[in-house]
């Protein structure tokens, strides 16, 4: 193993630039945004305090122009959506319902509005919700059918005499359920529905419904009821929403992709139901981001704080009767360092996603087109979401655990900060996309490359589309498709596997890993073809798809680590860079090594050789822990806990 | 794999009196007093609402004589020991905040002065501690020193002149952090202090403090500071204590084990150091077995809610449309049902922890042994409390989190208990021992068998014990105390390995992983000899040796399985009894399996078999899966979430 720069030639600022990347400015103002004494971290207050207190920050961003970067120049918007995901990123280092909140009221209900509706629909609400004289909800999910989308059971059916929608819940299961902005805060909703017009459902829609009046009370047949106390993320008014009979102009449908003529004819510029359903959802990829984005910086936030206390904090004495600094020990390295390492890794995906979808995105001051031919790469950007925010968030839940767990009891105050951002970022892992669900997304996307031929979202879908198609084609294309293949052929390999960290070997074994999963997975499903119960047989395999879902999200991580690192010029930060990316490395094949042992990939010698490795890794990289987090430049109001400062 | 008994045969009622055992009536008194509107789960009360009403409720349990289980019968108390940890223990399924501070109480404060006084302090506090009149804490950890007791810097130095000691806290990291019962309510405070006479400290003893006068005020010379908000338990009061030249008299020594004369002559019953030390921590115990049952029930509940919650929530369609209810998922079995049967396995080894406190217990009502001769089993068992405490608390804070996950966002709403459970019993994977030394300690107990050999807590003990220590007599000896010997003895196997579910094969290695862990670990740690730097050594191992630890408590954990399933005399439940043990086997040699095959003891297609039988042993058990979770006893009152009467 190559031996480090010596510490003090190290610079964490130099890895901070590389980190920052190509908003660089929106995080800097973000820093400095964090020392403004209105955003000073609290806890301990009481719901309708939190409440309060987070609708008054939101005010403040607005104030700032936070809310523009992701609308149209015409509007007040800035028209920079990666400006917007990283500043909302950034948002996520310190008061975490503050940034669900303001997700929910710009990027959700601004989001819909920016890209299901048309020009009349910007024109009359896009300014008033960046400012805040509007404040809207999301009311997609419903209490029976929250991953399930297509299975939505609301309704709007078009009522030609009046020229209205008559939006309806039809049973206590269809009620909107966990909707941010609803229990106080929210006058209008964008509700998703079923359209139905001439007695036909037109598949899923978005509708404005005006929730409450200019006095504040619950419009005539909408019932809101409060969700009450949540385990975190409590300053934001999570509610329920039940309709009856509400009726709403006909020009509140969100009409981009599919509309209704005064006299009830439908029109829509995408005939395929399935590909016009899959266009509307596309515009939850960025709140699948920017959840990834906000549980990666409170993962960070937990590093530097536990990296923090272990260099200070004593337990038991050396020979000589000099006390041992907790991070000292190896369990305590294990326990941090190899999460710090992954937290890099997923650093970099991000700021490559963030790009992509940027540079997906089309120009927000364009004309709005209708039948938008689909930006190269998009598709893939959204599985690439999907599986970043599945991982990402996971690994927010066990390092902020693990974090507090290394820091003891101390890690159980609240001042600490652990217990509120291990509360506020758990139902990370089931919004936005159950996680498993998600993951699910990733499989399927790789199994077909498209999604046009799956009947719907659930999964007999891709049972039934496997079992159709050619199984021998699919496999050939995902061949074509492989994710680490051009690092593979531009990565010389060093003619045996003798070092455990020759570069060559990790993507092979990557690429190996992902590819088999794969190739596997699709032989199994093809037996579903004549099966009675395809279901059975699909359920059957639902580990092993997540687990090629979960291979393939290791393969981007480390394409963009790798890439990431390209972007870093200096040596001896480089040179940290590498061995980070190491760590992440040989801890992955580490936890992973069952299943390699089990496909000959790896001996039982080599395979012990691995976690001595993960052990020297851990041992080399701790001197540089401390620089490491501070590269995150979390700024120190948000750090806050007292014991990142002991 | 033979197929179970139809559901409808199977009685929840006859599994729960196996695991009710052998002080089942308080078990099932526990049930009752649940009904009880005043245990009513509550949430969302501010600390000070919670803090009151949790000393109510820890009044109606003295006044139903939960309190005197653990306590001499002249002094009111019932003298049965294993009663009053299995009350505790149902405790848990309700408000864990009352458990903890009952624990404190009454085993803490309680215990201490039961165990480390003499007669006069019996007579003097223990019926008034029994009915509340005098509240009390339990002051040993310091800020700077939790784990490491014998390090404690709180100093008590006698005073002849006076016939007082002085209690000082000599630096802030001194001060005795995290206490329960001391910010609100407690009058006097056990206090662990390092005992100085005719200026020679004698170690560490225990010393009553009062903490605040008549009027509820701090005495003199003691600082009193609140802990403030926690991630859970808010209804403890837990405090900081500083002293400052606190002045108390000679008979306030708890003097079992040490005491001083009036002229400040030392004397004790037990003259090694060593030894006293590590008789006074003995009192440890029952606060570890304690917190072990106490994490076993709050997992217990939350696998209830999750199960029931997943029997009625849906997901999808089947291709008939059938709605797919959430449990029917593979993924879902594989997140509940192996956590489910680990549960079971650790329910049983409680029940064996407890009965081994019990029998191990001198009879309360006898007159006081000052130098006890030590009860057979009674160091084993000390061992077995750290190391089921470690496993069952992080099993529980695991579980409880994947339930949470497995409940989507209903799983993240108060009401539902999950966030309560999850947030309360945190802190128990670092209370009552830290979780990492705890298996620290069971590797050391593995390694010599003779604590007496150690000079103190710390690992370099184990380092300089080890090599002193002729290694091989040590392996030896480790072998003679193989933990499943017994049972593989007693076990015919079949004669080759084609079947994975033959118990025979279980046992043989599960034996095989504790000793060679063990052994190996022995071999590297005999090369701290002659090392300049023992620690490096020791440090290098410490991976090495939590496995080892582990490996024991899972063998700790299948013996304890298996002699329960011999307890159940009704074949149906008996066979579902050990198809659930099955489950636990197989999905611990799955999370193994790496290691397995690096040791030649798994070959690749027998272990991906085993990852085969766990897909297909939750899928055998998914129908049952209500019925086993139905076997806790979890009153309704307790389960109180919506969704688990949806």
């Amino acid at each position: 193993m190559t031996a480090l720069a010596p510490l003090e030639s190290v610079d964490a600022g130099i890895i901070q630039r590389v980190l920052d990347g190509r908003w660089h400015e929106i995080r800097d103002r973000s820093r400095e945004l964090a020392k403004d004494a209105r955003f000073a971290v609290e806890y301990g207050e009481d719901t309708e305090t939190q409440r309060a207190r987070v609708l008054e920050r939101l005010q403040v961003l607005a104030e700032q122009g936070y809310s523009s970067h992701g609308f149209p120049t015409r509007y007040g918007g800035g028209n920079e959506v990666g400006a917007s995901i990283t500043g909302f990123e950034m948002l996520a280092m310190g008061d975490l319902s503050l940034l669900v909140k303001a997700g929910v009221q710009w990027g959700l209900f601004g989001g819909a509005i920016l890209h299901l509706g048309t020009e009349e629909h910007h024109e009359r609400y896009l300014a008033d919700l960046m400012t805040l004289r509007t404040l809207g909800c999301f009311a997609m999910t419903e209490s029976g059918h929250g991953s399930d989308v297509a299975s939505l059971r609301t309704t709007a059916t078009y009522d030609p005499a009046a020229e209205e929608f008559v939006v309806h819940t039809p049973e206590p299961l269809a009620r909107k359920e966990y909707i941010g902005n609803a229990a106080r805060d929210g006058q209008l909703a964008v509700v998703f529905a079923q359209l139905i017009t001439r007695g036909e459902s037109q598949g899923v829609h978005a509708f404005i419904v005006p929730i409450r009046d200019d006095e504040h009370n619950a419009m005539p047949g909408v019932r809101i009821e409060d969700c009450g106390l949540k385990a975190g993320l409590n300053g934001v008014d999570n509610g329920r929403l039940y309709f009856d009979e509400v009726r709403i102009p006909r020009a509140n449908l969100l009409n981009r992709y599919g509309d209704v003529a005064a006299d009830g004819t439908y029109s829509t510029p995408i005939e395929n139901k399935t590909a016009r359903f899959f266009t509307m959802l596309g515009t939850l990829v960025q709140g699948r981001i920017s959840v990834a984005g906000g549980a990666g910086s409170a993962t960070k936030v937990a590093l530097a704080i536990a990296v923090r206390y272990g260099d200070t904090r004593l337990q038991f004495e050396r020979p000589d009767g000099a006390e041992i600094v907790i991070n000292d020990y190896l369990a305590h390295q294990r326990t941090l360092l190899p999460a710090l390492a992954k937290s890099y890794a997923l650093h970099f995906a991000q700021l490559d996603l963030v790009a992509g979808l940027h540079d997906t995105t089309p120009d927000l001051d364009a004309p709005l087109e209708r039948d938008p031919a689909e930006q190269p790469g998009r598709r893939e950007l959204e599985s690439r979401a999907a599986g970043i925010k599945a991982v990402g968030t996971w690994h927010a839940t066990r390092t902020i655990q693990a974090c507090r767990e290394a820091c003891g009891g101390a890690g159980y105050l609240a001042e600490n900060r652990l217990p509120g951002l291990k509360a506020d970022t758990d139902v990370f892992t089931t919004f936005e996309g159950d996680n498993t669900v998600l993951l699910q997304l990733v499989g399927k996307e790789l199994l077909t490359g498209y999604r046009d031929h799956f009947g719907a979202l659930d999964w007999l879908g891709t049972t039934r589309f496997v079992a159709d198609a050619a199984i021998e084609s699919v496999v050939e294309r995902i061949g074509g498709r492989r994710i680490l293949q051009r690092l593979i052929d531009a990565t010389p390999g060093r003619g045996d596997d003798a070092d455990l960290l020759d570069r060559a070997w990790h993507l092979e074994l990557f690429d190996f890993r992902e590819t088999h999963l794969l190739d596997t997975l699709a032989r199994r499903l093809r037996k579903a073809a004549g099966a009675d119960d395809p279901f059975e047989i699909f359920n059957a395999a639902q580990d092993h798809m997540l687990a090629a879902a979960r291979a393939h999200v290791d393969s981007v991580l480390l394409q963009s680590f790798l890439q990431g690192i390209e972007r870093c010029d200096d040596a001896a930060e480089r040179a940290l860079l590498e061995q980070v990316c190491d760590l992440f490395v040989l801890s992955t094949i580490e936890a992973e090594r069952g299943w390699f042992a089990e496909h000959g990939r790896l001996t039982s010698p080599r395979s012990k050789a691995v976690i001595a490795q993960v052990d020297a890794l851990c041992a080399a990289l701790r001197p540089h822990a401390r620089v490491l987090v501070d590269a995150f430049g979390v700024p120190d109001a948000a750090l806050a806990a007292p014991i990142a400062f002991s």
